[in-house]
């Protein structure tokens, strides 16, 4: 019978790029996907690599967002080279656009922590923005540039994490749900199947949006939750857009080709995938109000993902506490793609019983879930 | 070489129709479609047999489309019986709904000249047909109700009347397009296709919204140009609407299994087939307006298809001027799915040498091209 | 706090069936589904009804499948009437091929037991076979004409329960997945989900191939086991065959519009919906063989799909020993679609306390799981 | 009005591949196509930059081939950066295998002429061949293992010379026929299209498989007809195949994420873009032949595609006669993808009054159409 170093179960973006940083590492590797690989919240992503885009959680979030953008250059090239398959990296920026001088305020204020961290952001007015993007609305009230803020195919990404980690000897099983996690004297032994027991030494639970599926193999109840987001997609033969824009309830994502992805709806608390009228409609209302001239676009296609957040808006990542050698990577919300490489170099550096590069103290599992209030406490910022 | 009774060129609708109605009279038919079957507006249509639903365009139309209502129930029996097709046939009746007092006033006139012409036409308030209809909006001014204005899958009733044609011993060819009609002595000889002649003793063109393409094929100037038309559809899993609701720019199709139909914008003169972010947005506030419920009903999908209109609102139904055995097919603009079997009817009448059981005189090929304006004397309804 | 009569877990064509009878009963009912109704087997089936083609498990499985077979004709009124969907049905019967001298002695013996049980079945000589389908090989050795034997459209049967279940009042949830039955005191209480627990007084695991998923929801060992099943359909213009070609290894399905699927590869063990290029060739040899003229038709498409099989063969249809009101409806194998009528009236009987109209006694959990050993003893036919 | 310095016919790779390089000179291009972009033999292609793995026409050609494969480097570059889309260039290599002892010396032969032409080719015998690609059959006899025959995506390749060539200025009109080319004494004038006319002051044919349509369009008697060519693909999660495998009736492409794509049947004369079982099962038994290992692979899909082809096997690329301006790009066969580069190159040259960098005198439209005799006077192979 077969054994193995590691068994990740969950082939989204997370538990792809956990099997592939392993496989990079020399382990043997076996990575259990209940469906089709990327099938969940990987696909539906509009790829943003929203480190400084996104309102940050908390300081170790944002230097855990920074340090993984970075990795996308390499990581890039590397999943090219082994799966041929090209993720779509671009590293034209981030407009984070004010509609109201309130936001503004907001933004510039922002822009001034991130600069105090070592990050460039620059507040631009409207003008300046309207130069840099001539398809801005001119009722905007300015925005952020944020330079190092560029994006990804997030399905290209996922398959790419996979299919690379299969050429380095992963053993890759689709349509195959783990159902229980073996432990012998509090030690990871195995991963039972439908198909039976696979043997390991470590195994990762990398499962998504399910909190109780979760708790179901941990044994341990880590607060994940669907936060439902609904987007759709247009073409132009011209590009409208060469950046991001990002607002607050809506973003324009300038994909290859003329493509536009518009994103996204947050409705919270149900599995169901579906794709309302209620949402498209809001959606397009803003897209409209924000890049008028998108009204000629041609409509493409509308879809749904369901994001894993958690209580504290924190990832947990980290050993399950009473069971050696068992970790979960889960909770990224709507940063997974963008946490993708370094939650996967972390977990592996875990295994390995190396020092992740960066710190992941504050993700770890027996936290208090309301870590959030104090984070709050330090300012609405960060 | 085989010869041909007939060739029919166009595999939409109402070639489809034409090909069907001659093979079960026992002609030797061969079906030339440039494409695949049905992929224009056949497909694209919502199905409504909006005999009076939709603004007549004079007597003989009005006349010649409740005729052609009344063929779909053997038309659905036959086609099932020979293809194994289901058409989808609801006769369940429109909700023609008035949204201002103006418009109930128009639709209560519209009433009383449907009963003139022995077609039954009923008015109600919002009350009554909000009774009929309970998720139509509080704010319409109450509708006409119309008991045999039903509707069909357009798709498969093309496919059908083209499959169904094909059991009766047509030759269906698709990806085969017609460049030239063969002319000997001022009669039909055949037809030159790129892959061959086809030799035959009759030719129909009935090839959709190109004036110029009739035009290169017959040798007569027909003023066919296409009228797009964009439509999405969502789905529910308890039906939102029993019957079609009809609205000044905007329509309702309750399709089975919770489906609902929304069409349709009016583009003219463009041949450009995809769905603008405008043209769905438009639809959308229509559609909330008339059934709010809507809202949370599931996106499903956009399409378009074009729409063969003519300048004066009429097809072009007969055979041409200075060819013998040479027939036109064109122009149905909105009612190509209800006119099909009375066109298909007709056409094989006249290669049959028998008289059609409605008169298509006003629908000849020299007619004055400007005939509306005379209709429109007689009054602006009819 | 909604309380339903009975939560019926699994949105197949069993579970979909069930929800349907209790709701024409007046129960209220709820029906959930962990991914998209009929995404499975339901879906992937050929549809056929294959009550005497089939190799009979045993007396009462055949008594129950000839019985479930005459219920089609009204069903499929009932449900287009409520859901507008068409389910297909065909009557035209079906062909059980023998490509040897030996399978030719056996379908002739099979003939007599299936007239001893009243059923017509008339063997054919190649001639006579020939004269049906022309398009049969000449090397066959004859067939077996089942008159009875026809088919349906399984995805849009499978659908037609559910949607039509929705209008009768049924609460249908996709994207939900049951987690856990809440007892009390020994009786179904309740369902767990990830959205919450929902009250019932009833309960029914109907969740297909997966015995581990039925142990995880009932506490007690069904043997069931997915076996897959690979497929693919071309069309033609005019139809090959007019009735189902059945033959050991390879059945051709004449469906609506000159479409034809072929059918089936048998793959035990494996939860892989993939579709393997092995099984497509022997597939393709097979049809050939029986059918040479398919060679001709335009490929559609390939898929699968995975059998609920059990040990002895035949299906569990009952309640659950140790808790009362709860009850399994699962291991339907290539009967899925044949038995859905039968098996949903059946539950519904159960939960209404009334008896169902053909003993269901054979099919009880708590059977031996061994019963089909002493079956065999009695023949290897019946 | 607007007038255009070029109009180019024919949104397919050769025609986008003008129009980008036109465009790229500054010109002010408009692009038309009757459909959709590369919705024909661009997108069915299996992206092969066959220089040296296809029998050469002539010398001529083999010239004008291996010129082209080297431009690809840089444009894969340049329509990354200005379209965002990757053409998935891959330059592993290609294996031309040998099945029969007969065709070793063929191969021999031809590495011998390529190297005399300064290419580089190199003959492996069977162990040296599976050393390189283990899964390729031991009863293969050798192969010729050419460095420099790589492959790209050619749907993505036609894309984004078009979406390049919009970034660039160029107006983009899918959905467009162009009906006929004005000319005004001997000179293009403009092309007329259904939606009017288009001024401009070249125009350029490229309008794929159809002979008649370029006759239509320019006047002259193009011998170009369409050879259909059927493909389907399959994936597997660890790779089979690191380069191209080619063989006399098949060839395997393998792409990025573990995808290869099977090629090609060659079916004369017809416009039918279905495929057939007959040519699926022969691609599946050559490609088994030659991979064994490929059994177990996943069925991905099937297609068909129309090579435009030519009597003398080579393609049509220049000025017509007796019309200044007017020039045809045309008949390139199952080279279109490998020759795009050049062919664009050197009209943009021919209208611009440059010298293409390589010649295209043996492509001129008044040749003689039975060249290829005298080539093959030259000897079989070249």
């Amino acid at each position: 019978m077969t054994s193995y170093d590691t068994a990740v179960i969950g082939g989204g973006v997370i538990g792809s790029s956990i099997a592939y940083h392993l496989a990079k590492c020399g382990q043997k590797v076996i990575l259990l996907e209940k469906g089709r690989l990327a099938e969940g919240a990987s696909s539906a992503a509009a790829g943003m690599l929203g480190a400084q885009a996104e309102e940050p959680q908390s300081e170790a979030f944002f230097n855990l967002a920074c340090k993984s953008r970075e990795m996308f250059r390499a990581i890039a090239g590397e999943l090219k080279e082994c799966s041929g398959i090209d993720i779509g990296l671009v590293s034209k920026g981030t407009l984070k656009v004010a509609m109201t001088e309130e936001q503004a305020v907001h933004h510039k204020r922002l822009a001034s922590i991130h600069r105090q961290h070592g990050e460039q952001a620059e507040w631009l007015d409207v003008a300046a923005a309207r130069a840099m993007e001539p398809n801005l609305s001119a009722r905007i009230c300015g925005g952020l540039y944020i330079e190092k803020d560029g994006h990804v195919q997030a399905p290209e990404l996922s398959l790419a994490f996979a299919k690379a980690a299969a050429v380095l000897g992963t053993v890759v099983r689709e349509h195959t749900a783990a159902t229980h996690i073996l432990r012998e004297n509090g030690v990871v032994a195995g991963v039972e199947t439908e198909e039976g027991l696979i043997r390991c030494d470590h195994a990762v639970v990398a499962t998504g949006a399910s909190g109780s599926e979760v708790a179901a193999l941990t044994g341990i109840h880590v607060p994940v939750y669907p936060v439902k987001g609904e987007c759709f997609s247009v073409t132009t033969n011209a590009p409208l857009l060469t950046r991001t824009v990002f607002a607050d309830g809506c973003y324009l994502v300038p994909k290859a080709a003329g493509r536009i992805v518009v994103g996204a709806t947050t409705i919270e608390g149900s599995f169901d995938r579906s794709v309302s009228l209620a949402g498209i409609a809001g959606l397009l209302a803003q897209a409209q109000s924000l890049v008028p001239a998108i009204a000629d676009a041609q409509w493409e296609k509308a879809w749904a993902g369901l994001r894993p957040q958690t209580r504290d808006g924190l990832p947990y990542i980290g050993e399950v506490p009473d069971c050696k050698k068992l970790y979960v990577a889960a909770g990224h919300y709507r940063n997974g793609v963008l946490l993708s490489p370094i939650t996967g170099e972390a977990i592996a550096a875990l295994i390995l019983g190396r020092t992740p590069r960066v710190s992941i103290e504050a993700f770890r599992l027996d936290r208090e879930t309301c870590s959030r209030a104090n984070a709050d406490k330090e300012g609405d910022v960060m």
